[in-house]
């Protein structure tokens, strides 16, 4: 096919991969780097695989500018195994942690934590409907915490933390859907983890990078998939890994690289949010955006139109004009645009040239 | 490229995969099913990956021949977490069961389960160096066990189940290296599971087939993700699945299924099985099996020639001749070929060829 025939995806996830990296992935499918394979069908311990996967851990590590005293993990499970995992990995027995309720997702992360360990809400959004993050002087961080806990950026709602909070413990953070869309402060943090398939590549894949002192304190009789430690010690591949998912976001990582790195990509970001936010804000209106403007979302936005009907048929008719995907989480409803690392900002223009157009035919 | 350029692959695993499944996984690489998008971009909410999800469980339960009474579930994490996972569904506080230490993964199953429970060992293998499978009567299942835990094929030791023991307790089968090579007895089943990665497709996936009535009598107090119920009330869908791996087995089930069956396929199990060790067999010697001949694997063909030397020339010489992956696991040297589901009887002929005209050279 041509690439003219592909949509403009604002999927909240999996979601839009480039272009030229699909391309590869297609061309090498049935022999990869010339093994008469293809990469699916080859052992995890033969050089090619070695190669795609140490390749992959040092640019995740370069484009993202991690210190020598983390290291990163690519694990399966998604981030919904890294609920239970972080705290059985971080806290010994008796320890606590706080937690930041900011939506579906921090919710998520604390639920599955309380039944490891003896965590605690730090903050909850709850009573303003996760329409905002909170300020750093809101969080209640007690003294005997060994982190807090949250979540940059919650896809259903559409805010994201504008700061990373400052606190006198350190941080982890779920960056599941703004993994390597902004710069990411290590001094702060014992760990940062997300899943792969919003801003890096396909589902099946997560990306735990942790302060690799904190590996051996949890004092706990942990499975051996479940501890860390067994994944840092074998450069993650104790067990065979999720090679594909590994090799795509290599790719990925290659093309973020050539396309100038991180800065870059947390540029466009802001640039994508900026044309959509600026078209709500200039619809005198007609559409509106819940969200607090201070936690406004560069991953995922979330706007209404004047009615339900409206919000239907404008998903719709974007649709037909090939804009896939515009509907509002079930829970929420309303419309989402989510322009993740790989959205050309090509597509938001077509977006928001869309919203000016059925504004005018409906408004 | 065209298919004549693609190696025989004697990979242990991950392995060969059927030509038509990659090429169709090729062609539509960049746009699935005419969504305008790949595969590996869409949402697991999507119709478009739907269809293709349920169809994957589907034809798993048919092609299996698996009972109402079972769920399937797709995972993430490997055998390995699975060596976990079982123990923390299965029983609940207290209870036990025994595990047949039969080699390399047998062995990770018992020293992960008793992390977790009190478990123990019902057999071991390693007094005779793991080279052949217990009879019945050699088990020592005590009459508390909630499960004797099982491993039907060592892909290191070359050797399998060739029946099932008969015991007074429900079998836990990890299946990961003859998963649908061979029909399963449901009826003294509480358990099967297996990576997919060697029978079945990419790696990434793991497929649990467990009875629906064990599922709620843990009484553990498991993070969701760990909990197979929550998979089991979400269709395996409560977080974002392995899609691709997912994708890709659907279509190696349906290639199965076009092509016969399960019992095709274990047919053609013992039909290349039968070809390798009658070659060794009919070598007067000069290649050896070490491996107990009732318990012969028929996924991994393990034998050794005269001297090392030779061993390396013949694993070196056959990959000239486009025969890779036929080293033996580093820990036990001499030469494996695994030959899964996908393999061909063509290249098992090859080889056969091969292991003919080197002894001739060499003898």
């Amino acid at each position: 096919m041509t690439t003219s025939s592909r949509v403009h995806n604002f999927c909240a996830g999996p979601c839009t991969l480039p272009v030229p990296v699909l391309e590869e992935v297609r061309d090498e499918l049935l022999d990869f780097d010339g093994t008469g394979m293809s990469i699916i069908e080859g052992s995890h311990r033969a050089a090619a695989y070695d190669t795609v996967h140490m390749d992959a851990l040092a640019d995740f590590r370069s484009l993202a500018a991690i210190p020598d005293d983390f290291a990163i993990l690519f694990l399966q499970g998604g981030a919904s195994l890294q609920f239970a995992q972080v705290p059985m990995n971080l806290l010994a027995e008796g320890q606590t942690a706080g937690y930041l309720n900011t939506g579906a997702w921090g919710g998520k992360a604390l639920g599955d934590a309380v039944k490891v360990a003896p965590v605690y809400e730090a903050w909850s959004g709850a009573g303003e409907a996760f329409m905002r993050m909170p300020a750093a002087d809101e969080i209640e961080v007690r003294g005997d915490s060994t982190y807090l806990h949250v979540t940059t950026n919650e896809t259903i709602g559409g805010i994201r933390l504008p700061d990373l909070p400052s606190v006198d413990v350190p941080l982890v953070s779920d960056m599941s859907s703004d993994f390597l869309s902004r710069a990411i402060d290590w001094d702060v943090h014992d760990l940062a983890y997300g899943g792969a398939q919003k801003n890096l590549g396909p589902a099946g894949l997560t990306v735990v990078v942790v302060r690799r002192d904190r590996l051996s304190g949890h004092g706990r009789n942990l499975a051996s998939y479940l501890d860390y430690a067994t994944h840092e010690a074998n450069d993650s591949m104790a067990n065979t890994p999720p090679m594909f998912a590994i090799y795509v976001m290599g790719k990925v990582l290659r093309w973020m690289q050539a396309e100038g790195g991180l800065g870059e990509f947390e540029r466009r970001a802001a640039e994508r949010a900026s044309l959509v936010y600026g078209a709500i804000d200039g619809s005198d209106g007609w559409y509106t955006c819940p969200v607090d403007v201070a936690s406004r979302s560069h991953m995922n936005i979330v706007f209404r139109l004047p009615d339900e009907d409206l919000e239907k048929r404008f998903a719709a008719e974007a649709a037909d004009a090939g804009m896939v995907n515009l509907k509002g989480h079930r829970s929420v409803g309303g419309i989402r645009a989510s322009v993740y690392n790989a959205m050309p900002v090509a597509s938001v223009e077509t977006l928001v040239d869309f919203m000016g157009s059925f504004r005018a035919a409906n408004g």
